[in-house]
C-alpha cells in the first residue's frame, strides 16, 4: 500500500507530520512518499502541482493532503496559485465524490456559536460532486459581451454544466451512503432558476428508483443555507453539486464551531482517494506549533477505511481521538476554561499514546 | 404617487392587506392599484406575470409585492411557475439593486438559534445584484455534451456572466450604502475559481478608488457562509452577485431567527423599486390569519423612504413596529412564553394604532 504524502503550505506540514506518526504507530507497513504541492510546489518547480507530484499521486493508493495557500502567492496569476494544485489533483485523478461529515463532538459542544439544543448530537454528511459544475465548465474567461444592454462591453463568464453520467455516479454514491446511515437523502439545487439544477434534480429522481429504501427530498440552496442554521439536525445525508457543496459544507462545518476537527475524503470510482482536513492552511499560525492536527488525523482514519481497506484501524484512530478529547486535551482553537491547552505535537503524541 | 399592489399567492394577500392599511393610515394620498401575480396571475391569464400586471408595474412609482408560489404549481413547466413572475419583474423593470437588511430586534433575540452574545445587536445589510449572473445568462438549457469524458451524453448547462457596467453600477450602490453606515464593505466572490468572480473583484477594486472613505475587503463565498455563522457582527455591508446573494441573504436572515420580520427593496437606477418581505408564500399557513405582516409593513416603510420620498413617514412606520414589539405583541412565528399571541390582522391594527 503506497500513500502519497502532500503536506503543502501554511500549517500543512505540521499537521500532516502528526497524522503520519499516528499511521506509523498502527503496526502496519505502509510505503509513504512525500512531495511538494501548492506554494511549496511552486517554489521548487514554478507550478503548484509539479509533474513529479502528480505522478506520485497517480501511482499511490491514497493521498494524505495537508493544505495549500499563503497570502504571498496572491499576486500570482490564477493558474499558478496554490489552490490550482488541489483543483488539478481532483480533476486529474477523477476524485468526483467528496465526503464532508459535520459532526459535533459532545466534548466540544460549547465551541459552537449555536445554542446547545440546536446542535448537540449533530451528525450530518455532505456529499459534494467535485469534478464538474461551473468549477471546470468550458468556455470561460473574459470576452466582449455578445448581446443585451451591455453589448460590446467586457464581461467575465463561466459555464455551469453537468452531464448525465456525472450526476448519475454521484447520485449512486449518495444513495449508498444514505443506506448506511439514517436512509434520508436531501438533494440541494436551484431548480427554480437553473437548467443545470433541473437536469440534476430529474436524474436524482430517476436514480432514486433503484434505492426505494432511501427517502429523497429536494431543497433549494437558499433554503438549505437557512435550514442549516435553523434546524441542522433535520439533515442526514446531503448531496449537491460542486459550487453549492463548497458553500454548504463550509456552512455546515462552521455550525460545529470546531472546523479544526473535521476531516474530508475525495474519492474516485475505485475508492482511491485524497484525504484532507476541511480547514485551510492558516498561514497566520503556521510554524507556531499550535495548529490542531485532529482533522488531519481523522482524515487519515477515513483513508484507512475507504482506500486502504483497514476499517478496524480506522476505528482505532477515531477512538483514540475521542479518548484525548475525553482526557481534556485541547489545541488553542478548541480550548475552553477547565481543559488542558496543548500544542500540535503534544496533541499528536497523545493520540499515538491513546492508540495503545 | 402610484403604488402597484401585487399580493400574489399563499399568505401574500393577507400580509399585503395589513401593509396597505398602514399606508392608508399615514394621512397621505397614494393612488393604489392591485393586480394578480404568480399563481394568481396564472389562474386568470395563463401566465404568472400577466401583461396587464407588468404594464401596471411599469407605470407605477413603486410596487408593493407579497409573495408567490404554491405546491400546486410544482408540476407546471418552469416558464409558467409562480417564481417566474418575480424574476420577470426584476428583469423587465431593471431592478438590479436588492437591499436585504438582516437586523436582530432586541425584543426577539431569543428567537435566534445562535447564542445571544453572537447575534445581539446584529445589523448587517446585504446588497445583492439582481438582474445578472447565472440567473439570466444565455445560452442555457439541455444539450449534447460537446467534449470531455461525457461527450455525446445529455447535459444541463447555464451561463454565468457579468458585464463591466453591471458590476460598476452595483458597486456604486454598495459603496454609497456603506458611506451611510459604518463605512465597511465586504465584496463576496469565488475569484479563486471563477472568471466571473475575478472580473467582479477587479472592478470592485477599481470603483473603490472613488470611495476612499470606505474600507473594502474581499471574501470567498464559502468563507463568508462560515463567517456569517461564526461572527456575523463583523459585517457591515456585503455586496455580491445574484446567485451568491440569494444564498447569503437567506443565511443572514436565518441568523435572526425571525425572517417574518425582514423586509427587502429591489431598486432600479432611478430609485423606482419593488418592495417585498424576505420570506416566502408559506402556503401551509395561508388563509389562517396567523402570518406575520411585519416584514411587509417594514417593506412598505422602505418604499416610503427609497421610492416615495417620504423618509419621515418611513420612520413613523418603523417606530410603530418597534412599539408593538415592545408592547409584547407577537404572531405565532415569533411567539415566546410571556408575550401576547396575536393574528395577522390584529398585528396590522396594532401597528396602525401605534402610528398615532
Ligand atoms: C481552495 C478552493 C479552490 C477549494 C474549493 O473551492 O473547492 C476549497 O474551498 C475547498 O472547498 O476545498
Ligand atoms: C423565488 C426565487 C426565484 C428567488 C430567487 O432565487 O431570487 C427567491 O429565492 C428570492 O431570493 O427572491
Amino acid at each position: 500500500m503506497k500513500i502519497a504524502i502532500l503536506p503543502g503550505d501554511g500549517i500543512g506540514p505540521e499537521i500532516v507530520e502528526q497524522a503520519v506518526q499516528v499511521l506509523n504507530a498502527l503496526g502496519e507497513t505502509f510505503e509513504m512518499e512525500a512531495a511538494p504541492v501548492g506554494g511549496a510546489g511552486y517554489e521548487v518547480s514554478g507550478h503548484p502541482l509539479p509533474d513529479a507530484t502528480l505522478k506520485l499521486a497517480k501511482e499511490a493508493d491514497a493521498i494524505l493532503f495537508g493544505s495549500v495557500g499563503d497570502w504571498k502567492y496572491d499576486s500570482l496569476e490564477r493558474a499558478l496559485r496554490p489552490e490550482q494544485a488541489i483543483l488539478g489533483l481532483r480533476k486529474h485523478l477523477n476524485l468526483f465524490a467528496n465526503f464532508r461529515p459535520a459532526i459535533l463532538y459532545p466534548e466540544l459542544a460549547e465551541a459552537s456559536t449555536l445554542k446547545p439544543e440546536i446542535v448537540s448530537g449533530l451528525d450530518l454528511l455532505i456529499i459534494r460532486e467535485l469534478t464538474g459544475d461551473v468549477y471546470f465548465g468550458q468556455p470561460r474567461g473574459v470576452r466582449e459581451c455578445p448581446d443585451g444592454p451591455f453589448k460590446g462591453q467586457r464581461e467575465g463568464f463561466d459555464t455551469m454544466r453537468y452531464a448525465e453520467g456525472e450526476v448519475r455516479r454521484i447520485a449512486h454514491v449518495a444513495f449508498q451512503a444514505a443506506q448506511k446511515r439514517d436512509k434520508r437523502l436531501t438533494s440541494v439545487d436551484k431548480a427554480n432558476v437553473l437548467e443545470t439544477s433541473q437536469f440534476w434534480k430529474d436524474i436524482m429522481i430517476d436514480v432514486h428508483k433503484e434505492y426505494p429504501d432511501v427517502a429523497l427530498d429536494h431543497m433549494y440552496i437558499d433554503n438549505a443555507a437557512m435550514q442549516l442554521v435553523r434546524a441542522p439536525k433535520k439533515f442526514d445525508v446531503v448531496v449537491t453539486g460542486n459550487l453549492f457543496g463548497d458553500i454548504l459544507s463550509d456552512a455546515a462545518a462552521s455550525l460545529t464551531g470546531s472546523i479544526g476537527m473535521l476531516p474530508s475524503a475525495s474519492l474516485d470510482s475505485n475508492n482511491k482517494g485524497l484525504y484532507e482536513p476541511s480547514h485551510g492552511s492558516a498561514p497566520d499560525i503556521a510554524g507556531k506549533g499550535v495548529a490542531n492536527p485532529l482533522a488531519t488525523i481523522l482524515s487519515a482514519a477515513m483513508m484507512l477505511r475507504f482506500s486502504l481497506g483497514k476499517p478496524e484501524q480506522a476505528d482505532r484512530v477515531e477512538t483514540a481521538v475521542k479518548k484525548v478529547l475525553a482526557q481534556g486535551l485541547r489545541t488553542p482553537d478548541i480550548y475552553v476554561a477547565g481543559t488542558t491547552k496543548v500544542g500540535t505535537s503534544e496533541m499528536g503524541a497523545a493520540v499515538v499514546r491513546a492508540l495503545a
